[in-house]
């Protein structure tokens, strides 16, 4: 699989009206990406591409990820056959965070069985000392152990 | 302003199963924000929260950031005029990222000027050796001369 030619990081204005694509890797050579559903826009989850997960998202039209627990190149859906189709790449102004608009044909994108990763949500507005986590997901696609084992 | 009692974080199944609040913070103390449009799911911009800007985001119902670039809180709109309301918070699975749902009353979100920080799109699926972005937005917001000088 041939590598993408990426631009070099010049001038500001090149970087934000430009049209060179010139990702920026962090010290880990990462860049943050930002995955939500196609037809809902939901997010989905939030994940890290090094140069080569993001490469081979461009040639395959697949999400293709870095997992920084695993440090290994994670073909989203390849256990749990859960493969996101990309439906729209996009890259942010300083280019230095990937979206992906993805079609997910109604599969979860969680590992723990939701649909999305975000399935709680943080009160905000009340003068709380402790927030408490509200369950937003009606319930889980699938069941983590019979897909991963336990 | 009072802070917000963030519960340990202790074990995996309470992180991801539990009602505790527990944000990670990195190194650095930061923990990624993506902030998407609420009523259209656009995904608006990429940033970063401090633990003072999280509580601030919580207590106040409006995204405050940590701007990294200038190492101080950055109370979104501030200069621009461009606040937003958050509409809901949500936390993921394993709690080391933020999702706003805003409503920016059809502000601009991004610098440059656009709706979107996300106004470039990447060709996926084509056998480029160098990929050029295309211009997805159809005009800018706001010229950033006349809010921010020049």
């Amino acid at each position: 699989m041939a590598d993408i030619a990426f631009a070099p990081r010049t001038s500001k204005a090149e970087l934000e009206e430009g049209t060179g694509f010139s990702p920026k890797f962090d010290a880990d050579g990462l860049i943050p990406c930002v995955t939500t559903d196609a037809a809902t826009g939901e997010l989905l989850m939030f994940a890290h591409m090094n140069a080569q997960a993001l490469c081979q998202t461009i040639a395959l039209g697949e999400a293709v990820y870095w997992s920084r627990s695993r440090a290994e190149l994670w073909h989203k859906g390849a256990t749990s056959g859960h493969v996101q189709k990309v439906v729209e790449m996009r890259v942010d102004c300083d280019q230095d965070c990937i979206w992906l608009r993805v079609d997910t044909q109604g599969k979860a994108a969680c590992h723990v069985g939701y649909r999305s990763c975000f399935y709680r949500s943080v009160p905000v507005g009340e003068a709380a000392a402790e927030v408490r986590l509200r369950l937003e997901e009606t319930g889980k696609l699938f069941d983590p152990k019979t897909v991963y084992g336990s």
